[in-house]
């Protein structure tokens, strides 16, 4: 219990940042112990620290979805194949890459071990596991609305989905993952407009004061857009290397999907209407994004708001005699902490050094450590370290709990106030492309004028890997020259490249 | 908001117990409007008021699993073909009726319309989606597990799974279903031995303590054993027409799945070993075991540890100018109540009639409904009815919140009450075959002695459709002879009908 390992020694493990970024991220995840691949290619297995910080996403999105009025359900994983044509546009965007479910049954091998596929068991039609679920919940809500008195119907869904990805990367990219989706339908146009935009405001919200993650908030544009939208929205964050990662989406489907599986309704006035439709959604790819926003060279930081663990206490002692009345005051300190809503956890692992311990729960993003020794007992104080600043000091035993909230919302506050500072100074207004092409090379986000036509958009992507990240909402109002073509345009739009 | 639609309108929908037992089933469901049949045969949907139900039972659980010291985390759903035949006896329960996943890519039928699976994107090992996660599971301990420090690992995980099933029945057999699996791993057999009794016991709680369902904990017989497990521990409710519903099943799997997947830890004298695991899980199928645990002719009847509304609030008025004061009355009593802890709503829909919304919330099962109209506010005094008993009675409203919590109380107690007498009074012994295969046809449990052999079990089964439902615990110490083959023998079986 007493060997005191040095920083080095115990940070070895993980890249830096300035060296490899993409290795940097993989390294957190490893140190940190929230994630490794599972057995099939492309598939993830999210492990139980990793879990207990999207059980905290879904515990807080989930409140906040009801009490806007959405009410959960289950539809079904399997998607017949025949559906996924009946939304033309969508089919183009989702059937492609997926989960083919062709027979039901496997058999011994009837030349030897093991197990084959049962050729009598083919089905008739295909399956696909869903890779989004508008098509199966669409045709239920048909079934379900009869009259404007049904609308609107706000229903989510937290469940697995699937699209058959080739180059995966925890959590932002898995052939399998998890999220939530809301559907909803609408007696008007204008009611879907303000759900879709309502919603979008929740998850930015989310962003900011749960994950303390700066984003802007906008429209994509046509290329970009969800496969049968007729709007999509979108919340964008910067990482720290400046690229951009879509954390959350909100469609107006308009009436595209009501006219394909047949969404009606009898209006007040007697007259059947086709309904008017929204979707959004957030992921377990909010994970990458949460590790991307705020984790330094020494592991992962978390943000007081979402971590599993606000406090970590590690008890020590020496000799065996001190115990008892080190883990007293340790039981005492729980009580005290845990009455005030704080989520704390007791390290006294006594087959750890301490040194260990204490790099393990900085590897981990803990907001903050207290470590209490005989030597604390006896001048009535703790030792606090606050792990996104490194900041150490001793602490009256009588005032740690008033300390502790003062601490995690400075922290919780700080971090955002870092993610702001970062979009703020790495988002550059450019109205030369060859500025531009130079310039996104070192990352961040590009405000410039854009024609609105697909050409320059495509041509910016394939000479430069950055794409529309979105029109943002909030912009100057400027007319100019399109940054491509030099057109005349007022659009304007952030290029950069992403995740 | 007048007219009064009288009982046996709203009632017909609704088939009688008594008149066909399966008919009532689905019309219960389609009546509290739990669920419905999915697009693609064998699947389901949940909808919103049936999954508030679940919602709460996995709240309840899963507090009870974390409290319990268990970690819950996520793993991938599709399992290697492969995987399945490492366990010799696994792949003889599980393998065979599952969905296959052959393909990753659909493209445009180039003779049509639609989509086609594309033959190029084959897959080299076909994947299927979990019936159950033992073998993702166990090959991710192997690479987590490393010393007895490691130990015990103890996992739980929330997740769809699917079974291909031809016959399907909502919530008690759909191919895709939601459940908790419980994955441990331990140095010890008496440590595993100790968390599957574990984990029943708290099945058993929550089937007795929430449910308000008598249930009977035993173990499972040879053949009925989950494949690969040592021993399978379960425990076994009667329904109302006196068949039997396994409920929750806890399994003890010695080292099998260990050394198939070679599960090792290092002991404290540094000696590799075989870790000894277990695994347990309940599923919505506890959907199907509470509806037919407790409703009547009238709807669907929830035990108020359950329910999603525990009170529902009717608020009525003739004239437009008494609303204002009946609805400031509801809301102060909805605050009172939700002060106490009490789960209500308040249903102030103007366009349904009052006896519309009496009977739909009647076929909902909410334990207690409170009227109040311009005349009770007058007495200051509101119309209290307890759902199961029909009992309606005039309530002080200062006295609501105290009564309320009183009627809960024993709404949940006599539930349980009622389904403990049940299966005292039907549950028999027997010792002459002919007696039984006379009084199987009517339902109920029978205890007699079995010598222990696979020929006696499956001969009752084929003559009679009953199999032996547990070896129960709890049993009177008994010489005698087998109820089929008069071998001497001293085991105590319950045989049962079940769904």
């Amino acid at each position: 219990m007493v060997t005191q390992h040095t920083r080095a020694q115990h940070a070895q493990s993980i890249t830096s940042r300035a060296q490899d970024y993409a290795q940097w991220y993989l390294d957190i995840i490893a140190a940190a112990d929230l994630a490794e691949h599972g057995d099939v290619k492309g598939t993830m297995i999210i492990k139980p620290y990793g879990y207990a910080i999207w059980e905290r996403m879904q515990h807080i999105l989930d409140d906040k979805i009801k009490e806007t009025g959405h009410q959960n359900a289950y539809f079904p994983m399997f998607i017949p194949k025949s559906f996924l044509s009946r939304e033309a546009t969508h089919v183009e965007g989702f059937a492609k890459e997926c989960a083919v479910v062709t027979h039901h049954r496997l058999m011994n091998n009837p030349n030897g071990e093991g197990v084959v596929v049962d050729p009598e068991s083919k089905l008739e039609e295909e399956l696909v596991v869903r890779p989004t679920s508008e098509t199966v919940i669409h045709a239920a809500f048909a079934r379900w609305i009869k009259s404007w008195r049904d609308l609107p119907l706000l229903i989510n869904q937290w469940a697995n989905v699937v699209r058959w990805e080739m180059r995966t990367r925890l959590f932002l990219r898995t052939s399998e993952f998890l999220w939530q989706e809301g559907h909803t339908a609408h007696a008007t146009e204008a009611d879907a407009e303000e759900e879709a935009r309502k919603m979008l405001d929740m998850y930015a919200w989310f962003a900011r004061e749960v994950l303390a993650m700066e984003v802007i908030p906008g429209e994509k544009s046509e290329s970009e857009r969800f496969a049968g939208a007729l709007r999509t929205y979108t919340i964008e964050a910067m990482m720290q290397d400046g690229k951009a990662l879509q954390s959350g989406t909100s469609h107006n489907l308009g009436q595209n999907f009501a006219k394909a599986f047949e969404v009606k309704f009898l209006d007040q006035d007697n007259q059947q209407q086709y309904c008017w439709m929204t979707s959004w959604g957030v992921s377990t790819r909010l994970m990458g994004a949460l590790i991307m926003s705020h984790s330094d060279d020494k592991g992962l930081v978390l943000p007081p708001e979402i971590a599993p663990y606000q406090v970590v206490v590690l008890p020590l002692w020496k000799k065996e005699e001190e115990k008892a009345a080190v883990m007293e005051q340790v039981s005492a300190l729980r009580e005290q902490l845990q009455h005030v809503g704080v989520r704390v956890h007791i390290d006294a692992r006594d087959y750890e050094t301490f040194g260990t311990k204490v790099y393990g729960w900085e590897k981990k993003g803990v907001p903050v450590r207290i470590e209490i020794g005989p030597r604390d007992l006896a001048q009535n104080q703790v030792m606090m370290a606050r792990r996104d600043t490194g900041e150490k000091k001793s602490v009256a035993i009588d005032q740690v709990a008033s300390e502790i909230s003062t601490v995690l919302e400075a922290m919780q506050k700080a971090l955002f106030a870092s993610s702001q500072q970062r979009l703020q100074e790495r988002t550059v207004t450019v109205d030369s492309y060859e500025t531009f092409k130079t310039q996104i090379e070192t990352g961040g986000f590009f405000l410039a004028l854009w024609c609105g036509s697909a050409e320059c958009e495509t041509r910016v992507k394939e000479e430069t890997k950055a794409t529309i990240r979105c029109i943002p909402f909030e912009k100057q109002q400027q007319n100019g020259k399109c940054m491509i073509c030099n057109a005349a345009t007022s659009e304007q739009v952030i290029f950069a490249r992403a995740y």
